[in-house]
């Protein structure tokens, strides 16, 4: 027998007993339910953040991989808890965009979305301020069981959406903004998904976007503009740095990144997410 | 076949090898067990927090669960290694006051402990300072794989008992303490199993206490007095307090806690473990 | 069927989703896989705690065990990615050094290692920044699936070196070095591997060293010079500690270590890594 795996993804920390408390809750419903974690570190109710973080991850997990994602700042208000199926996996998560990125992402099929309201696939004692214990949770575990999406409640139409990553191909102009900042300090712009196709030239399309919006680009001539400055090389790795110098390179998700060798390139522009990067072809 | 969780919570942090070295003993043991962690970031040797933790956790495991939890500044002494069976689950730990609140949840029998003294269920060369690998970890995974608690040693009588957390219940005066804050900065008190009976109403038992100690309170007229300050609302989420604004809620073990939206009540409050709370009701 | 335990050690932080990404790749490839966490926070590019790290948790994991050690500042560039048999379990790891205190260990076969070239065991995108994805796990998963070591590349001659630890006995005086600092600020010196005989007496052994190497010490007798002191005291445990005085002992792993009980021996006696340590013996 295949193992089920149920994913997890939070903000509730690792010091104190909530992670351990889902994972409690899905073994003791389905107990070969397979536990990841993705991370359980996202900032307090940074909902976009997590929205990246699960729109990065997801992809290389298998089909059938079920989903936890909480990051829940109206927990026990009227939001809704939803559960969609889309690519062939599921992702279980408050109805507050968090799913926005993923569910973006073309599929075969359009994505099928119920809302969690059918008390039997919950815990018995609902509390208004841990619904990753006693709605998601257990959700996660009956599906890996075998429970359909449709036992648990009924669609769930106009899901709540943050804003789409831009990237807007202009002529000789392609325009972005910071969609995050890792841990090591690193840029990733909303431009992207770019390729290389050989050493100097690579293709660009917008992150969301159709065939249509591809373009070939040759790096030896492009400039990138962050935080009032052009920075020009463009490279491959990390290791092809110069020390302590700022340059660009593609990430391995495939958009746009600017970092800095053994440094925080974030700290260094005085950039945040959301700022303009703009990609400039040099003539 | 049932794979055999074994839940783990220690101070050992995250950084160092000590956590992986624990599961590889473990598997090295018995390769079919279910790992799961808890937390490994108790602050190092704050017993009581990790007693805090291991309770809100463990109900939450399935029957048959091992803990094992290592929050031990006495390595090496005399102080014992213990196991203790108990609803169904097994506890092992060093004996100094860790399972304090979980063995004091009444059960339909009472806890069965032994001290863990059989060498045949450690590791051969057993270290003055990591008895989480030489003897925990091995004892749980022992017990995982079908070995009885009598054959790792006699009976451990007069356990380490930490004070238990006080809720006194005397006509219209509810007194408790903070019982711990969160990593959110959420003050939890030892006021409490309280449940909403409707939007108004609630019940209220001292947490370790006797049905005879319930009482019903309109929330409406409470005022919760902590820090030399009165709070008055009651709200059921956190989505319903005004942003910064502190408010009292029932938390999702049914303990009474303050928080503020977005905030850290216990740095507001300037509130320690320890420090009083009284529930007032007002005429 | 025994499961294939493929335990990760990496400095990719928890925050980001680049170790859930890895873990989904690895049981996209096998399922069946028992994913362990040695630790996630190596600091950033440090090899050689890396290579600590790994020493010090590896021979407690079972054999059959396969280790994916990466910490990669070259990523990208010529260096090697590698899979090393050693001691019935395999290292897969850059070549960067990051196996050396691991496959110091004598065994009774000298390690294989082959390059990991063969592309059928990478994802099919290579990414040029994140081969803990595309190379590094998958690799992990065919090899835990059945896949030969030769399957993937040719023998990797001449794998890059840390320098060893030095413990050098030499008469009455016996010379190290500081070899880590753990989280808790114990400092773990490069002298070892000892051993206590009876309540005085110990053995010596240099760190990778031969029998001949070996001696015998009394603990009454010998002083250990480190950061312009001597420091006397050689306890068995932390609790033997008076608090707040600095001691020494012998760690979990048989190495002399330097502490303080309940604080910072580090930054009390302000010693780094590879600071010298002595150990003297007293006439």
């Amino acid at each position: 027998m295949r193992p089920s795996i149920i994913a997890l993804l939070t903000d509730f920390g690792i010091h104190d007993h909530y992670v351990g408390v889902m994972k409690g809750v899905i073994l003791g419903i389905y107990p070969q339910a397979q536990i990841v974690d993705i991370t359980h570190t996202i900032p307090p109710q940074n909902i976009r953040k997590a929205a990246y973080t699960l729109f990065n991850a997801y992809a290389y997990f298998p089909e059938g991989t079920i989903f936890v994602a909480v990051v829940d700042p109206g927990v026990g208000s009227s939001r809704r808890a939803i559960a969609v199926r889309h690519q062939g996996r599921v992702f279980i998560a408050p109805d507050n965009g968090l799913l926005t990125y993923v569910l973006s992402v073309p599929a075969s099929e359009r994505p099928a979305a119920v809302e969690l309201a059918n008390s039997n696939y919950r815990l018995s004692n609902l509390s208004a301020t841990f619904h990753g214990r006693d709605i998601f949770s257990p959700a996660a575990a009956y599906i890996a069981s075998g429970a359909a999406l449709a036992e648990m409640g009924g669609e769930a139409e106009n899901l709540t959406q943050l804003q789409l990553p831009e990237c807007v191909i202009s002529g000789d102009l392609i325009t972005g903004n910071v969609w995050d900042i890792d841990t090591f300090g690193n840029i990733v712009t909303t431009i992207g998904r770019m390729r290389w196709m050989d050493d100097r030239l690579l293709t660009l399309q917008s992150a969301f976007g159709a065939a249509s919006e591809s373009r070939t680009l040759d790096s030896q001539s492009l400039a990138v503009a962050i935080g009032g400055q052009l920075i020009s090389p463009l490279v491959k790795t990390y290791a092809a740095m110069r020390d302590g110098a700022l340059g660009t390179l593609i990430g391995s998700e495939g958009f746009l990144e600017i970092a800095v060798r053994d440094g925080s390139a974030a700290r260094r522009l005085d950039v945040k997410v959301g700022d303009p990067v703009q990609i400039q072809l040099k003539a």
